[in-house]
């Protein structure tokens, strides 16, 4: 992204602070610092900050960070705008107090200790202010459609490479959960990810009852099901896919089960994309998807939400869930994910991510 | 670790929390959820948890998570001791309410707007009551001490690969940061590591400037120097180390330059090493290798802390800083890290992680 672009989305955040009556906001989340400024796309850790933006009603809008990176800042930043903090909430308070009385903070993205300390520091009207940058995050511009189709497009090429290895026995047999993880993030990394969008899910048999299974030392089986969901980020962006195969002959009791649990499971996949464009809730597209579920008295085992927005974050907005009352809008990006569960048994879920488009939606 | 060393940990907890008067404790980091009871190191994204422990003072502790990890928490925890929440805040409230009247939250492992939900559910006593497990997470015993020597034996094993290589120049001439980077990450996972503890930085000249820099397309130059800073994940347990290289002939005055910065940093080390022993507080280490850099005239090129712990998470308790007056105890493991950066010339930082022994240090 360009400068011009960063500038273009902070003046877009400011219209939108004008509307909340907000003097200044104070941006804390790692994902949407990044967004708003190019700064840094990840924290060092998770209780410690890489630095934060103050978005400030005249646009002399302040980069706000430690001395580790007084020197990347400067890369990018004018330097009589950015704010090197010692006392990190103590400065950072001090700084506010000059940029107006009414000061929104992202709830969600502040501990409540540097909340207390914010506010302790005294001469402040905190106010929440969650969700803004997420909401302007959760339209695309043609930049990062780009960006997502190149992480979906490695996506796919892993999964064909994937789908092709197992049939052909490509890997050792009685290969574990572990090898076959590391040998996806492998490929991952060897065509041109950055890194991963989140932990390889590799899990075999009963263990695809875990929606977030952690790849240990079972071994894929034969005649057994695998379920693996994937994701790398390229070109700063993340892609989110998962298949569930069958590994072994495509007969017998096992493999009907298997079969009939996967049907499933893609006609509610299928009833879902289907109805998606523009104008419809994320709540309609989760009950599409469930009636499926219903109507084949198994909606007990889909445990979790429908779909997610995907970006810059793996996890973002809009959700496809039973709550969210929010239409769809061209240049969202949302997984298609139902899924069944029997902890005694495994699981299936099948994901694509889509594009919502004018006139209905594109597979990424 | 052992189911009856998870216990232990959460009798001792209790210890704590009655010299505080608390009646029940909710712990939502997730690397002190993990240490206490085994349950998933990581929280899914920065924003999302995996799972909460209550712990309770007549030790009937609670695993509270979300439908996603049923099956997971099911294998290791008691059925009737887990609570499967929807609404998590307000699903949360409920179940502190009948744990006591005084809670404990840790308000640098919660969002502000997470502890404004709990806290509007209404009948709780909340109150911050941080560092209780990091300070037992503090003092490391036997079977972590194994854990650590694992993974810092590996990371010697790559720092020896990779001064090997690059004194062979083993690695294409012109290697990129970025693939460096990469070489690095798989050279550990390869060989042992479940994970990096943390992104690999490996900043080529002037790049070193910067404490947390990302690797780019910047190519490891001849006559130059490189900065390494790696650590992994063996057995649950994090490494930190870091060193930096000259590249090329070992003479002329950007050699000469080199040295001597070298030189003085390794000073401020040993310094900072000879005097580690229980009882020494972290502001006087800190102080030691300050005082190197200060007799030196350079001090304001050193821009950061001495040292952290290093365990389940890469950065943790204690810190040897200008701030901490608590003395070092045996079981503490600690880096020892000082750094001079000049953001037109490049950065040395030199790091070893120690343990500290009833009679002195242990490099690891």
């Amino acid at each position: 992204m360009t400068e011009a672009i960063y500038a273009q989305r902070r003046d877009k955040l400011r219209g939108l602070m004008r509307e909340r009556g907000l003097d200044a906001l104070l941006i804390s989340r790692d994902a949407n610092r990044f967004y708003l400024s190019g700064f840094e796309l990840h924290d060092t850790q998770l209780n410690e900050s890489s630095g934060r933006l103050v978005i400030t009603g005249d646009g002399r809008d302040v980069l706000a960070t430690d001395a580790r990176f007084a020197v990347a800042a400067a890369r990018l930043w004018e330097s009589d705008r950015i704010f090197i903090y010692k006392d990190e909430a103590g400065d950072i308070a001090r700084l506010l107090r000059n940029c107006g009385s009414r000061i929104g903070i992202e709830s969600r993205g502040v501990s409540l200790a540097f909340a207390r300390a914010l506010g302790g520091a005294g001469g402040l009207f905190l106010q929440a202010a969650d969700g803004l940058v997420e909401r302007l995050r959760a339209i695309k511009n043609t930049e990062e459609i780009a960006a997502l189709s190149s992480s979906f497009a490695l996506n796919h090429k892993v999964l064909g490479w994937l789908e092709q290895s197992l049939a052909e026995k490509g890997f050792a047999p009685g290969i574990n959960e572990r090898c076959l993880a590391w040998a996806i993030e492998r490929f991952f990394r060897e065509n041109g990810a950055s890194e991963l969008a989140f932990p390889v899910i590799a899990a075999a048999g009963v263990n695809a009852a875990l929606p977030h299974a952690v790849p240990g030392d079972d071994k894929l089986g034969e005649n057994n099901l695998l379920l693996v969901d994937i994701g790398c980020r390229v070109n700063d962006y993340c892609s989110d896919q998962t298949r569930t195969f069958w590994i072994g002959e495509k007969s017998g009791r096992a493999y009907a089960r298997f079969a009939r649990v996967h049907a499933l499971v893609y006609e509610a996949q299928q009833a879902a994309l289907a109805m998606m464009r523009p104008g419809v809730t994320g709540r309609e597209v989760y009950g599409a998807a469930r009636a499926v579920f219903e109507k084949a008295g198994v909606a007990d085992a889909f445990t979790h939400g429908l779909g997610h927005g995907v970006g810059l974050e793996t996890h973002e907005a809009p959700s496809l869930n039973s709550r969210n009352e929010r239409p769809l809008e061209s240049g969202m990006v949302v997984t298609v994910e139902p899924g069944l569960y029997y902890p005694d048994w495994g699981g299936v879920r099948l994901e694509y991510t889509v594009l919502v488009e004018e006139d209905g939606i594109r597979v990424l």
